[in-house]
This record gives structure tokens, sequence and C-alpha cells, in this order.
């Protein structure tokens, strides 16, 4: 009997047989000057802006681009699609053509970089090679075409090198001993000093690297060079370090990466020559000015990495006016036809300008915000397009903590200011520690020589970054700003010992695990821990925020459950509160002694007495909330968390609470024993105390109410909205509004404003039952992070053993506590609304958990007619501009 | 501003105006020969009963019955239907009319009785009032009429204690103790050894008790008597026994109770009265006997509550045999009415008969499944009726424990065997104790000298029940029967002291947590637990369980995880194994150490090398069970719980270990501690391990391979069905097939027997995405016992807390854990069979949650489509036969 499954096998393959017919018809490639303009996804953010800039004119090296068809097609099947190659050598023959060089010529070779290019630019996370076609031969007709044997044998040296790591996947490290021992031999300092003798020693090194390492030759056939380099591109897609970059950026749904081939222009072919990259305005305060760095006499791949600290962009006026006068006019002519800021790289080949890339420029949320208003201003684009230019995530950035004005100190260092923001933390050298270190609780300050695409997981878990090379473009500076994480660079007075795991200053030396601050907006380090505070609002981020305002349609509320966070909320645009959690004002010191009393009391009456003495608390909180929410609704959640979680946990505490109860340790050990939960997150919470222990859900109305009324009198206009949290089923609700209704009618006459009674919806049953539950509620509310968890059946205090391998494996395109995963959870919220909607047409609904202020959750809830979203302070400018962007896409 | 409350509360009003008059249009009270036959659900089972004899002309005494739509307004609105006192006057004139004496008369006055009757039996839970009408004036009444001043004086006293419990709700300790004074004080043995005036000074210490509880004078007035019984009667349903006898029996839908007025026969008027119950087959056995049992001078309930211990109905042909002729025809008249077993309650007055009630009788399951099989073979029914007429829950008794043949010992006391089976626990003399005890874990058997409806959840909960009075139809009996649990009852030799907590047999005596054992089929008593056996099927049994087979449509497989339980299952029927879980097999004791090892290993290498060492355990584990269900699918679930649960919790576990595997104590600690889990419910298990540690799914999916290779060479006929447990996106099953057809594939060519690779359904985003993930599975099964935690969102490790309040209260009507909740988990299981035969159009579905063994839930699971249901070995009949039900519904 055959097995099942060699019939699914045979399936499968017969799929891929008619994708395989499909891809045939394809384009795959695409030169420069044929490829249709804006079609990012197909040619990548790179691929697509070469063709657009060669289009309008601008001196591009001529070049083509294989599509991210080619690559997805090639990671699916591990293959090229059918007339791949030949698709591709018709190209390379043109472009031979068009630079009268032939590539692998012994005479006037024709050399080229080869450079990946997603749809979403990833700095640092792609491979390139540069000086691809090179060998013993072709080096011979470099020679013959530049005159200058230094720059070929140093162009070649460098292509090995490159080609070993990139493509052959050998350990950088080896190429760059193998040069440093070239250099001691010779007693040389700097690279340029070393000889063309040196260099080809270093060459014929490099080959016997490639050679013990691959257990191969070094590939001296151009074409083979080419065919190994782009498959290589390919591969990077799904390397490790592209992974991270995605997952942690969240970046879903792309195909894969494109490949551009470009003919070469050197940048290091003397004094004349050099490389650099631009800004169309200042990405890290937004102000119109042309921005940038070079480096004379120097590959591209050196500004980027930051090994050589490069000069102000300025100082090219003095060296080379021409070409900066030339630049200056490419800039503005690629700002106004993309209508953004623009990252400009570019190359100086002997006097003769080239631009290699532009793309939107990476910026600081401050530069965002600036550089958005002041396009409005000059008329470059209307309000809805400025709206839409921002990322929502990065405003928090706004919002981070600085240093406070009134701190005063001598800073130990002084670097450059490549992130604004401040952060404290202790020093650790690694990228692992980082991540290690995190991982146990601590805040870490990443210290480092320079950055690489490998320290991205832990600088995403780092407060802040400090390097001690490269400059306002180094990897680190350029990540740490997307990322809105402080970042002191190229910070020259420091000397980072990774190794001995110290960093010494002067005379000074801080060692592993001491705390230092970092001035990411003034580029200062301080010894220990400056004290940090936050920011006040800029009137442009203000004025911002109001035409976001203006154009979203959900309401924007906040999570808080303190006077001070309501006020806070206030100032950030909050319009109610969405979810006033009750339980953390029982935490306090004096009133956890009444909650235990509480707990441990064993009758009815007991449990009243010890409430009698939370309500004036409860009460004095909620008059203080609805007074700083005055005219916006408030939404209190009655009492959730089971209530072992109020007991004491440590010896001393059991002492202390039995002496003040009288009671003996034992009996409060015995309580708590008896109190203890499995599966507490699934255990005797929410609704099911306010069943079991009605009185608990009858203090907090009461409180409430009065609550109200003291505020109402004082001319507060209070909205109070009662929310039962952990509804399973209608009858649950049905009692407690029977419970809550009878309490508000003992104060009947005396309440003149409005109390609405409703529900969380954090439980798939409430969800498949909504159309009875509304029938007992003025609202819902999603409680997305519950609902998440019992949806998908995880925890998020378990998951995180096996979370981080979800992601890495694709298994999860995104953590569904940090995203609503709408195939799951949004199909439970789509039908909840529905049933809900289908007994009252305009009930309203909300949601308080935290994807309220992740952009992509705001996005999904205002799809599904959700009237407003509910999230922490400090993500109430992310909630309001993302559900503006919502309305307006 | 008005509150939201008032304008809800306004609403809810008006509907209450509407149903008002929706009601005033119906009838409300039918006399017993104008009720329309068979209305169980308007008139309760005694009314509808009362009924249909009176229709067929049986000798009834005159009455009629008000509907249970009264008792569900009443309930509803704490009042009276419009007009309803209007239409019960009517009939109660009409009453008076038919026996020619007059409510309330000084001469001749009429007595009745109030009766409690539901649509479904529910013996001992409501109230019953007899000889109502009675005061000082009517007691003369009675006099003239009767000729018998005793009588009529005790007639007036039961009435009065009767109604003063009852109706007024005073302890009736408080009137028996009244009672037992006025015997001392007059040195008297027997209540009826009393004199008249004896029975005066106790109605007056009677009325004097109903003045001091209540506060008000004992209700003199018949008419205010009656509608306080009625009330009383309407109040009694939701009281708190019946609403425990309702949710321990499931018993959901009902409107209410009816309440039934009849005229009174007196059983109680000497000599020639006498009352008692019969059953037209004997409820034991199922024998057909005429089987049942009389008082001579009580009243009815006398034989119920089983104090005074009866004569069997034999004894009557001797006393009356005119009577016992006419009482037998009548029962065989109400059988071949009904065409089911009658439970006959009658009175006789002064020689003449009266039938005071017939409904089908209880039985044990061995009689239902002899009067079934019995009366198909008289030609009374069908098969199908046979299938229909038995209850699936009953049949788990068949399979229920005997005392071993091989023991013989001497019986310490004798009684009457009651409900049979075997049971062995600790002494416990009250229900509460029963109750606190097995919580506690400990097996208990209840010993009363008799039990009331108090009881219920102290019953339900022991093992078994030793009484020292009371009958074969005493309480104790009844409910014991119905439950399927062992009962000796009327145990005359032994002596309880409730308050000593001590039970003397002669002159042993047996103290509160001493062992005992009963055997219910032949009313023995043990000292110490006998050694009990599993009882072999009946061929009566066999066939009956062969009908219900033709019958039904899906499949019944089990869960089974040893070749042992597999082999038992065959023989219990099951056509497959739906679970077979792999962790079980760990954890015995030559395997606990390698799985331990693998849990501890700190690489791959060590995970692989500990596995390898599992392999061949799991491998003849499989090939044992394939063998034992040779020619039948056999599903086996991969590894699922959380590893933590294999590692040893105790210090001592520890240390052994620790010499075992040469390791510190603290690294086993450390690795638990690293291990532990918050919510283990939703932790690192299921998939989640396969995903995170592949070789552990690798290892066993070559485990049942190979064992599969090995049975089929030895001829057994495999069908293997390897199951991951709990996914929650197809892209975790796609992963897992994959690894498991990469195993597979590398047994090419060996593999003859068919493998099928699928999933559990047992989280909600599993039903919701079921479409995608049905592409990778070629079965599901449904695992609702997770389904059911995680659409409640809640651990039924931890519901216990507020389960019983949510049953109790009904906001819950039944714990879903034991039967599926249709309007979430089902609506769930619904979508889910939609989205994935919408993909593939015959997709094999099943359900393995302990769902699949209770007779709801499976008729459910036929209702929407299920191939199978599985369920442990012995539910296997109960599945069967309500699988049949279901398919001939």
């Amino acid at each position: 009997m055959a097995s099942d499954v060699a019939t699914q096998k045979k399936t499968k393959g017969q799929q891929t047989i008619l994708q395989h017919e499909r891809h045939s018809l394809l384009k795959f490639v695409y030169s420069f000057e044929d490829a249709k303009t804006g079609s990012k996804q197909l040619l990548g953010g790179k691929g697509a802006g070469l063709a657009e800039m060669t289009k309008i004119g601008l001196p591009v090296p001529p070049g083509f681009t294989v599509t991210t068809e080619a690559c997805h097609y090639f990671c699916e099947n591990n293959d090229y699609p059918k007339g791949f190659w030949a698709e591709f050598d018709e190209h390379l023959a043109a472009l031979e053509k068009k630079m009268q060089k032939e590539f692998g010529s012994k005479t006037n070779p024709l050399l080229v970089s080869v450079r990946s290019g997603a749809a979403i630019s990833m700095p640092g996370m792609m491979d390139t090679v540069l000086n691809l076609g090179l060998n013993d031969e072709t080096v011979e007709g470099l020679i013959t075409q530049t005159n200058n044997p230094r720059f070929c044998w140093d162009a070649y040296r460098r292509f090995i090198q490159m080609f070993g790591d990139v493509v052959l996947g050998i350990d950088h490290e080896k190429f760059e001993s193998t040069l440093e021992l070239e250099k001691i031999k010779s007693r040389v300092q700097l690279d340029t000093d070393l000889s063309i003798k040196n260099l080809q020693n270093i060459v014929s090194g490099y080959k016997k690297i490639i050679l013990k390492e691959t257990g191969k030759n070094f590939p001296k056939e151009p074409r083979t060079q080419l065919k190994l380099a782009v498959e290589a591109v390919f591969r990077s897609w799904n390397n490790e370090r592209a992974i991270a970059y995605r997952r942690i950026n969240k970046i879903t749904g792309l195909l894969g990466t494109a490949v551009n081939i470009q003919s070469m222009a050197f940048g290091n072919m003397g004094e004349d020559s050099g490389t650099g990259v631009a800004f169309t305005r200042n990405p890290s305060t937004g102000n119109k000015e042309f921005y940038g760095e070079f480096l004379i006499n120097a590959q591209g791949e050196d500004v980027v990495a930051g090994i050589r600290t490069p000069q102000k962009i300025e100082a090219l006026k003095q060296l080379m006016p021409k070409v900066y006068n030339q630049l200056l006019q490419i800039q503005n002519k690629l700002e106004r036809h993309y209508k953004n800021m623009q990252d400009i790289e570019f190359t100086i080949e002997k006097g003769r300008l080239f631009i290699l890339q532009t793309r939107n420029g990476k910026r600081t949320a401050q530069a965002a915000i600036k550089i958005a208003t002041d396009m409005v201003k000059e008329k470059m684009i209307s309000q809805k397009d400025a709206l839409l230019q921002v990322d929502p995530n990065q405003l928090d950035q706004l919002l981070h903590p600085q240093i406070k004005s009134t701190f005063h100190s001598k800073a130990i260092a002084q670097g450059l200011p490549a992130s604004p923001g401040a952060a404290v933390g202790k020093v650790v050298f690694t990228a692992e520690d980082a991540v290690e270190w995190s991982e146990r609780g601590e805040k870490v300050i990443l210290v480092r020589k320079e950055t690489s695409p490998e320290d991205i997981e832990g600088m995403h878990t780092a407060q802040g970054i400090l390097t001690s090379m490269g400059g306002m473009t180094s990897h680190a500076a350029v990540v740490c700003r997307g990322m809105g994480k402080p970042c002191v660079a190229g910070c020259a007075s420091i000397e980072v010992d990774a190794k001995k795991r110290i960093v010494k200053i002067g005379n000074r030396t801080i060692k592993e695990g001491e705390i230092i601050t970092l001035n990411g907006s003034t580029g200062e380090v301080f010894k220990d821990a400056a004290p940090l505070e936050l920011p006040k609002m800029s009137a442009l981020f203000v004025e911002f925020m109001k035409w976001a305002d203006k154009y979203r349609t959900m309401q924007v509320r906040t999570n808080a459950d303190t006077p001070t966070d309501a006020k806070r909320a206030r100032e950030f645009g909050a319009e109610g509160i969405g979810l006033c959690r009750t339980e953390h004002m029982f935490f306090e010191e004096d009133r956890i002694i009444s909650m235990r009393e509480m707990i441990l009391a064993s009758s009815e009456a007991g449990r009243r007495k010890a409430l009698a003495k939370l309500l004036p608390f409860q009460r004095k909180d909620f008059a203080a909330i609805f007074n700083a929410m005055s005219g916006y609704p408030v939404t209190i959640r009655l009492l959730d968390p089971p209530l072992h979680e109020f007991l004491p946990t440590t010896k001393k505490q059991v002492a202390e609470l039995a002496t003040l109860m009288k009671l003996s340790p034992k009996k409060i050990i015995d309580a708590a024993e008896r109190l203890h939960e499995i599966n507490p997150m699934l255990g005797h919470r929410g609704c099911r105390l306010g069943i079991t222990y009605p009185e608990i859900y009858e203090m907090q109305t009461r409180a409430i109410v009065e609550a109200g009324i003291a505020a109402t009198k004082k001319g507060t206009k209070v909205i109070a909205e009662i929310e039962i949290p952990l509804v399973g089923s209608a009858s649950e609700l049905e009692k407690m509004r029977r419970l809550v209704e009878k309490v508000i009618s003992e104060y009947h006459g005396k309440i003149t404003f409005k109390i609405k009674i409703g529900t969380m919806i954090e439980l798939p049953r409430a969800c498949l039952t909504a159309d009875e539950i509304c029938e007992h509620a003025d609202f819902f509310s999603f409680g997305t992070n519950d609902l998440t968890q019992t949806t998908f059946g995880f925890s998020r205090d378990d998951a995180g053993k096996f979370m981080q391998e979800y992601l890495q494996a694709g298994i999860l395109e995104r953590d569904p506590t940090e995203s609503i995963d709408r195939k799951g959870v949004g199909e439970l919220m789509k039908l909840c609304i529905r049933l809900a909607r289908s007994k009252k047409t305009d009930f309203e609904m909300g949601i308080c958990g935290e994807h309220g202020g992740e952009p992509k959750s705001v996005e999904f809830c205002h799809e599904i007619g959700l009237n407003y979203v509910s999230c922490s302070p400090f993500r109430l400018p992310i909630a309001r501009l993302a559900a503006a962007q919502a309305a307006l896409r």
C-alpha cells in the first residue's frame, strides 16, 4: 500500500513545474535606462533609484538590475528561472558596448560592482562586492587603462578581500591579519603606505587563504566571479542578520532583494578622487542644509563602515569647488523629484562626479517632523503627504528622556552627536553581552570601536551606543537614528579594549559593568548616572500632531492608572482614558495592608470591613483622575488580577504582615498556598472575583460613583465607564451589571453625570458570543493582550522560550503580542464586531491592549471600524499619527 | 443628564408589561380529565401521568394541575400571572363539586395534597404537603366524615408539621422534638401509640412553634394554606437542593415545576389502609416480576422517606388479595400503555385502591439493558425504541468494579442490595465530610441512618452509601441507582452514631476513617478493603451494543496509551485509537532517567544521545499497540507536555538523579528553575517543543515507523496516524510535517502500511485558520480539553475555585469541561469544520477530548459531522450508544 506522504509529494512537484513555466514568461533583468520608474517592489530601492536618476539625466555609472522576483524564485527553488542567464548576458553585453570596455579583457577590462538592494532600505544588512572582474590578467589591463599600477593592485587586493568575505564567507579577520602582517614586515603604518610589491604579496597571500579555507582556487574567470556574486546576494536575503533586521524592523511582504550590476567608478584613484555620503537636509535636526561627509582617495565602503573618520561636506567646497556645486544642484534636483529628504552616495573619479545611489534618508523623529512641516511650508508637499511621510513608530523618540537641564557636570569624553536622546547604563563590550545582560534585566550601554551588522541584536537591546571610530553616517549612527536610540559615535578620545573589557579615557579606566551616561544630542559621555527628564514637545510637533488629529476619524485614548499619568496623557493628546487598572492602586504601602486583610478574611463581613478601609483611597484616586480627564470618558476596570498577587512573597514580608494582623505566619503561608494557582493567567480573576466576592466590585462601584459625585460638585465634567473584566459569557456580565446597577441605584437623584457599564473583550468565547454579551453592555473594549494569549494558547510570560525561534524561522511573521495577529485574533475581533453591531448598530467599541499604540494594529483597528484605540501615554503621538495615516490611506 | 442605567431599566419594565399581557391569554390550570396527554413539559411528569391515568380509567383521586408556565412566570416576576387565581378557583370549585365535599367546610371538608412535579422526575427534591385544608374547625368535619377522631387528629398533626417544614421553612427537628417530648411524657414508644389527647397537645405545641418561628399564627384559613403551599412549591424550584440536583444530573431547559392539587386518599385510616410503591419490573435486575413495597396504615411519605422498613409487595397478596389483583392488572396496563417500566405510587383507603402516580421507573444499567432487550423480545418495542430507552450515562455502571469472585470473607453486616456494584472507602458520617474528604483525595463511604435530599452532594462524591434504615425504594436506594453508585440500605444490624462518629455492629465499633467495603449487589458489608475486579460483559449487553453499532454512523475510537488499555478498549468495541499520548511512556522507571538526561543535556548532540536510549522503548510500545489494534487506525500524538513535568520535584529524587548523572544537585535545580513556567498550560509545549527540539519528534517518528515495519512483518495490519499537538498556525504544521516526512523518507521502500500526518485542534487560532492548516494535514482531531480552556480562558486546574459557584448561580448551565459548550467552543468547532471542508471536502475529523465519552457532546459531534469520537476505554459503551441515539434522533 502506498503511503499518503508520497502522494502529497508528487502534488508538490507538479506545482513547482507550473511555477517554473509561469516564471519563464517574466523579464528578470532591466537596464537602468529601460526600467520603469517607481517599481521599488521589483527593482529594490537602489535599483529603482538608479533607474530614476538615469532617467532624469544624472551622472550614474551605467548598469542593470536583476529583479527581486528572480531572487524570490531562487530562494524558493534554490535555482535560477529558465533562461535567466541568457537574459543576464544580453544586458552584460549591452553594458560592455556602452562602456566600450570588455568584461574579462586583458587590455581594456570592464569592472563592475555588485550590490544588493531590497524594496525597503536595510543599511549594512546586505553584502556588496566592488571591483569585480579583476584577476592576474585583467589587472594588467586596468593598469593599461589607468596608468596607476598601485591603485590597480590595491583595487585587486580589495576585490579579493571583499569577494572572499562576502561571496565565499571567509572571516574577514583572516584577510586583515595578512594585511597587518605585511604592514609590520614593511614597517608602514597606513594602508596607503603599502607599495605595489606589498600589495602583490597581499594578493597572493589572499589567494592562499581562499584555497585553504574553501579547498578551491580563487575563481579567476570574471563570469564565474559574477555568477557567484549574484548568488551570494540572493543567499544573503535569508542570512541571519537580514532576517533579524527584518524582524526587528517588522519588515514583511517583500519578495527578496534585487541585484545591481554597475560599472565601477573609482573614488580611490588619487587626491582628485573621493567618495561620500550626503543628505539633502540635516538628518539629525531636519534643518534645511546640505549635510554630508566624504573621504578623499577612498572607495564607498570606507565611508559607510566608519573605519576612517571622514571630512565634512563643506570641505569639498574648498577642495573641488566645481564638483561641490554640481553635487549641490543634483541634491536639490533629487529632493524636488522625490519630494522627500534624500540620502545620496557619490563617487568622484579623477574630478568627475558620479551618483551611485539615492534614497529617502533615514532621520530622527525630530528631523522627520521638521522636514515634513518645512516641506509643507515650502509648498513642496501637502499636509496629507507630510503626515504620510513620517513613520509613527519614530515619534516616541520625541518623548524619550533627556539629561535634566539642571545637570551640570564635566563630560569625560566628547564624540559626535550621532543619535539624539540620553541613555544611562552599565558598560558592556560585545553585542552578545548586551543581549545577555539585558535579558537579566540590566540596562546596558554597548561600547565598541565600531559596530557592524552582526551587532544588530545587541544594539537593539542596549540603552545606547558609544563608538570610538566612525562618523555621523557610520553604521552605528545610521542604525541608532533609525531605532531612536541615543548614540555617541567617533569618540576618538576613548580607547576600547574589548578583550580586557575596559575602556580607557586618558588616565581613567572604566570597567565592564560600570555606569555611564550618553548624551546623543550633544555627543557627551558622563561617568555614572546623570538624572534624566522627559522633553517638552516642540511647537512644530504640536502643529504636526494637530494636522494628524484633523484627519483621523478614530478617537485616541490612553491607558492610565494614576492622576499623574492621566495629566501627562492629556498633554500628549489623550481624549479620555480607555483603561484605568484599579489594582495598581492597591499596591501602595498604605493600601496593601487593607487589601491583604481583605484577602485573609474568613468571612464576607471580614472582607467588607477591610474593603471599607480601601474605599476612601479609591474614591480619592478616581476623583483626581476624573478631574484630570474632565469632559472626557474614563473607563475604569474593576479588580482583575488573582488575589494571590497581592500577598507577600518573602519571609520577611510574611512576618511583618503576621505581626501587623496578629496572625501566625503559618496562617498567611497557608492562605497563599490555598490561593496558589497552576495557571494564574487562566485562574480565579477578572469578573470571576466579582462573582465570588461581589463585595469587592460593590466597593469599587461605590468609590467610582462617590468620586463622580464629588468631582462633579467641584465643576468637573465626569463621564464614567465601569468596565467588567474577563467576561466569557453573557450571564456573567448580566449578573455583574445587576450588581453595579444596584449600587448606582442607591445614589438615586445624586448622580448628574453619565455612567456606562461595559466589558473588556479578552476571551475567544466573548467574541463568539458577543451578540449575547452586548445586550448587557454599553460598550466593549478589546483587551488584545489576553485575547492574543488565549487565542494562541501561549502566555507572554512563558513564550520567550520559543518566540525568538518562531520569529527567526519565520513561523510567525511578527510577535503577535506586539502587532495584532490579523488572521487569528483579528478574525475573532471582526466576528465580535459583526455580532455586536448586528444587535446594536452603533455599538461603541475600542481597544485597550498594548496593540493600541502600534501603527499596524492601529491601522487594523481603523479598518475594522473601532471607535477608539487606547495606549500608554508615551505612545499617544504614535497612535494619533497612525490613526491619521489609516484614515488617509 | 440622565444615566444610561435608568433608560435601560425603563426598557426592561416595558418588556415585563408585554410579557404579562401575553401570559394573560394562556391557560394555567388543567383538571386531570381536561389535560392533554403527553404534555410533560407543561404539566410535569406527575401531572401528565395523573391526567393519562385518569384518561385510561384508572382509580385516580380527582384533582387539577397548575402548569410549569405558571411556575416560570412566578420565578421570573415574583408574582402570579393576571387572572391566575380566578382560574385556579374555578378548578377548585369543580373539584368540590366532583368530590361532593367543600374546601374549608366544618362538616364535610375537602382535603387535598399539594405536590410538585417537573417534566423530569427529581425524587425527593421537591416538597409535598398532605392533608391540606385542616384547621381546628375542619378537623371536626373530618371526624364527622370518618368517625375516626384519632386518625383525624393525627392527620391534623401531620399536616401542621409538613406545612411548617415545607411551606414555612421551619426546621423539622423542632416539630420532632415536641413529638418526642409528648411521647416521653406519656411514656409511649411509637407514634401510633399516641392518644387523641396527646395528638391535640402536639397540635397546640406545633402552633406555638409556628408563632415563635415566623412571628405569625398558623394560617387557619384553608384558602390561605393552599395559596401558601402553591407558592412554596414554586419557590422550591430554585432552592439549593433542586439546583444541585439539576446540575449533577445535567438537567436544563425546563420551565419550572407544575403543582398538582389532588383530593386526599388516606392510607392511614387503619389496618385496611396502606400505601406503597411498586415497579412493573425489578429495577435492580430488570427481571419481569412485579416488585414493590408497602406499609400498612401509613401515608405515602412514610414509604419514600424510608423511616419505617416496609413489607414486600407479595405480602399484600395475603393481606388484601382483591386489591393485590387489581394492582397487578393496573401495573400491567400501565406498562403496556407507556411501553416502559413504570414506577407506581398507590394508596389503599379502607380497602379501596387509588393510584397516585406513575412514571418511567429508575433502574440500574443492568436492568435497563435487560428491560429494553426483553421488551424487544416481547415485541412491545422496536430495537430503535430500545436503544433510545437506555440512558447512555448509565452504562458505565456495567463496567464498574465488583468484589473479586475469589474473595471469601464473612460480612460484618447484611443490608438490602439497594444499588449494585462494589465500593471501598473510609467511613464518614455527614455529607459535608464526604465532600471535604473527597476534595482532599480520600475515597469515602457515606454511612447514615437515612439519607435526605440535603445529602445529595455528599452522596455524589462518595464511593458508596450505607444506611441503617429505609428500604429498596428509600431515598438512598433510588438516588444511588440513578447515580450508578453502590448502596446497601436498611442495614438494621448497624447502629449509626453520627455525633460520636462511630457505627456499632454488635460488639464491633467502626470509627470515622476506617475502611469498609460495600457490595451493593448482595447487601453485604465487609471490614477493610476487599479486592475489586471489573465485571464481564453480559451476553445481553453485548447484543444490545451490537444494535447500537448497527444504527450509529460515527466511528468510536478510544484514548489509550498502553497495549493493555488498547486490548481492553478493543473488547469494549473501540474501532481504533483516537489518541495515544506518548508522554506517559516516558514516566516509567526505566525511561524517565533517559528522558531527564535528554532534558538536562546542554547540546543537541547530548539530547540525541539520550533520545537514542528512549527509541527502543517507544518502538516496542508502539508495536504492541499496533498489534492490539490490528486493522484499525492508531493516532499517536508526539510529545506534548512541557519538559519540566519530567524533572524530579523532591530533594531525594534530585539527589538520586544527580548521583546517577554525575551532576551537582544544584545543576538539576537550576535546570528546573530555568524550565519553570508561570502558566505551564500556555507554555513551551506541544509542537513548540518539536520546533525548538526537532530531534525529539524525529526520534518519535522513527520509533513509530520502525514499530510499524516490525509489526507489519509479524502480520499486523498497521494504520498509523502521526499527530502534531498544539498547532496554532499553518506554518507550524508545515514545518513539523516536513520533519516527519523527512524521517519517513529515510525508510523509503520499507514501509508497506498507511501513515497519515495530522494535527490536534486545541487552540482557538487553529479553528480560525483551519483552512490554511488543513492544507498540511491528513486529519484533524479536536482536543476539546484544551480548546475549552483556551476559549473560556480558564485552566481546569484552577477553575475549581469558582466553577461550583458558576454552576450554582446558573452562570454556566453545565461544566464545559464535562459537556461541550455549544455556544462558544462548539461554534469554533463548526467554524473549523466549515473552513477545513471548504478546502478538502471529505476531510477526516474526530474528537479526542474527554467530551468524546459524554452523551450530549457525542450528539453534538454527530450533528456537526465529525467522523469519529474517541474516549477512554470505560466510556466506549456510552459513546457507542450515544452515537446510535444521535443517529436515530
